[in-house]
């Protein structure tokens, strides 16, 4: 509950509910620069422009996330007896105030970052994480350039060294609570003293450029011996010799895996990447991992009721969850995903069906899933980064979180569509850094508020949403196609399209 | 030099060369069934008919066999001292003439055969063979029915058992020497006597009908471990459970694999199957076995110069060797043959590439090869199966033996083309379960011989020899496309018209 609490007074802190006073702005400047009431001036800490000094820099911060700081401070989910004293002591007109000038401060009079140099270590920790110790890749959530992921996921480049690593050890040790500081929790549980001090500095220093991962290392990596089909290391992806022909086509179909709207154009109709189902680039062992897939095909689909060939089972991922065209199996994006998919699965025995295929088992909740209970859920752990609308973010000019509904999302033939599939995914994966973090309930019942949304048609469909719902949709529990929703039948031709009109796209 | 000897006088006995006595028929028939000069009637031990008795069934053999034979018994090669005795004391004429009448006795008139029953561990000898104990199946060269493969290849079916098993046991420690001989003391030689016993029972009641191997053996097999790359154990012939559309799948992607002409007709210009050099269904570990190859794929190959998978490596097959078209990449043919192959590599680590992979490393002589001396090898060694001409050999409308140059043969394109793979091939693998027999000069001369004749044009074919020799010919050592010999240039339009023409199709 007390999370519900917190998010809703985040809103209202964030001046993001009703803007009640037209000199709030004004009064915030002064308040910051001059402080007032027993509350000294934010400037003396932060700078006079937000640049930071003795406290972090404030400048490119957004106004939800200043809010929900002052709050956490006030409520002691984050321990500083300074800023806990001043949060506690600002009533909610000055703190709208204060926040909405920060808010406002630009950063770009700011000076100049420093340097974009980072060992091979730091730089493969921002890019790729370390799978092995559960830590996500930092430009997962904070964007490719460091720049912040949105208004709850602020920017990291450029900030304090000192306060960046004071902020990780405090994450590291669950000094800071609440929501979402509880993703950072999880995120940095395995992180290092070593390491915590040179991802401060080098984010501290900068610039704001596109991370990427330094991929010239060990190529003794390549061929990995795998401890037996359930305990798989696949490929690094630092293991490739970058000078094979072979390697750029694997190293292209990585690039299409990554970012399939744009490397894959022709053949996809809707906002989702391969690497959005098939985490951590198709590595993830809880999330239907490339390597535990590649060895058993060619294998039968009931699906389509024939044996698929690896390229076969790609290109139903193409028309189903990427809402889109399936790629000639000739083509080049065919070849270059096969080959990435292929290399993944290096070292494993071919014919093999590994445990990890597909999704992990997930028990079935004895009480029919709850979508208001799942909507609660969906707002306080998953609207952060996938919105409010389901309609996901992208981040100067980037996708960062999916869609999950709406007209950009995966259609009524995607797996992802069906409850047990998505539940399992989520239970498993989500919130992105922290999967376990929901209850199996939460899960399902997340799955069931996401999946009862309207999305694009079914490729199957036959014309008619009740014979389509017959042929291709046989299990109402797992299923919500064809079935009424808030006044309009899921499926439906315009149901989409109304969806549309009410919410924009 | 006794091969050689041998050879021509088989020719000799066999009455292939100019026919002499008119009366030769009425002197054998006379001499067959009374005898007479020190030497006993045939019909005592053999049955007025041929049909056996005290000594083996006759009707149905060969002249040429049956000469070959009688020769074998004079010079000592046949260890049996009755006849030893007849053949001595035989002249020329009264051999000829003995042998023209046997080889004319109807095959028909004999009683009918007993039954096709068979234990599946017979069956499998007969259908598969053992690969473990380098037995090739017997139907290989005697025909899936038994009923013999051509002149020198006797039929077994409905031959006398004791005579069988005497046999089988004489070549099994060598007693039988000489050519062909020596192929089955070397095929022999992994037989127990149980085996044998068993063999001759079920061979000498067989009925004439195709041998199939029962293959509703123990679905254990399924995922044999592997002991690691280079000690691989393919799956079992046997080891599929018969009751799955993948299954079915795989089978119908054996049948293409060893009746490529027949079952992928579409695509196939030539007489060739994939077995022909994929030994043993593509098990064979010295012939490009397909469970080494299909785990490295895609791979970039230098011919194309493009990263292949499997299916278009496939395609390429079919253009060159099969001098056929490429099976589209969704095709029926092209699916069932990924999943044949495929599942060959069962329990192959994935990204491997086996020693095994492609042809065993071959040493090359000092001295250039010499197509007169391959020529006689060929003769002595090669001409039994594949033809005087290479032309092969059907019997009774099934094709036994590929035909290695001509116009139903691999084209300039195909690797076998090339001296350094056909002379491997051969050395490894030739003549059929007796691989190793030749030496290495030996294989190097024959496969010089092969590759020195007409076969049909290249498909990269740039509409000049010259041209098409320089682009993707470059290795004149390993290579006879665009040279002259016996006055015609190979892969000249006409060439393989004239030579055709010259000695028919």
């Amino acid at each position: 509950m007390s999370v519900m609490y917190g998010w809703r007074a985040m809103l209202l802190l964030a001046g993001l509910l009703p803007a009640h006073a037209a000199h709030a702005a004004g009064t915030g400047q002064h308040l910051y620069r001059y402080g007032g009431d027993r509350v000294m001036a934010c400037a003396t800490c932060h700078g006079r422009h937000g640049e930071g000094g003795a406290g972090p820099r404030l400048a490119g911060l957004s106004a939800s996330y200043i809010a929900s700081q002052l709050h956490a401070f006030r409520n002691g989910h984050r321990p500083d007896s300074k800023m806990q004293a001043i949060a506690t002591r600002l009533d909610t007109t000055r703190i709208q105030a204060v926040v909405r000038y920060i808010s406002q401060l630009p950063r770009r009079s700011l000076p100049p970052l420093s340097s974009d140099a980072a060992s091979s270590d730091v730089r493969r920790l921002l890019a790729l994480g370390d799978r092995q110790r559960g830590i996500p890749a930092c430009i997962h959530c904070h964007g490719a350039d460091l720049r912040g992921g949105g208004p709850e996921i602020p920017p990291l480049a450029g900030q304090d060294a000192g306060y960046l690593a004071r902020q990780l050890r405090l994450f590291r040790k669950g000094a800071r609570s609440g929501w979402p500081a509880t993703l950072m929790v999880h995120v940095s549980r395995g992180l290092k003293d070593r390491e915590i001090a040179q991802l401060a500095d080098t984010i501290s220093a900068w610039t704001g450029k596109v991370v990427k991962a330094d991929v010239k290392d060990s190529p003794s990596r390549w061929h990995p011996a795998p401890a037996g089909p359930d305990h798989f290391t696949p490929p690094d992806e630092a293991a490739v010799p970058p000078d094979h022909p072979l390697v750029a086509m694997i190293r292209q179909g990585e690039r299409i895996f990554v970012d399939t709207p744009h490397r894959a154009r022709t053949f996809t109709g809707d906002a989702l990447s391969c690497a959005n189902c098939h985490l951590d680039r198709g590595r993830l062992a809880t999330a239907a991992p490339m390597w535990a897939a590649a060895p058993h095909f060619p294998m039968y689909r009931g699906k389509n009721r024939r044996v698929n060939t690896l390229q076969m089972r790609i290109q139903g991922c193409f028309v189903y969850s990427e809402n889109g065209l399936p790629p000639p199996l000739n083509s080049r994006v065919m070849n270059a995903l096969t080959a990435y998919i292929d290399w993944l699965a290096t070292g494993m025995p071919m014919g093999e069906h590994p445990k990890a295929a597909g999704f992990p088992k997930i028990e079935r909740p004895k009480a029919p899933t709850d979508r208001r209970h799942g909507r609660q859920v969906y707002m306080a752990r998953c609207a952060m980064c996938h919105g409010a609308h389901g309609q996901g973010r992208s981040v100067r000019g980037k996708r960062l979180f999916p869609p999950l509904w709406g007209p950009d999302s995966f259609n009524w033939g995607a797996g992802m569509h069906k409850l047990k599939k998505a539940a399992s995914f989520i239970r498993h994966n989500m919130p992105y850094g922290a999967g376990g973090l929901l209850s199996n309930r939460d899960a399902w019942d997340v799955a069931a508020f996401v999946d009862s949304h309207p999305r694009p048609q079914d490729p199957r469909f036959t014309g008619d949403v009740a014979t389509t719902a017959k042929r291709f949709h046989k299990h109402p529990r797992d299923d919500f196609y064809g079935r009424k929703i808030n006044g309009h039948v899921l499926g439906a031709p315009g149901t989409l399209k109304a969806w549309v009109r009410a919410r924009g796209r």
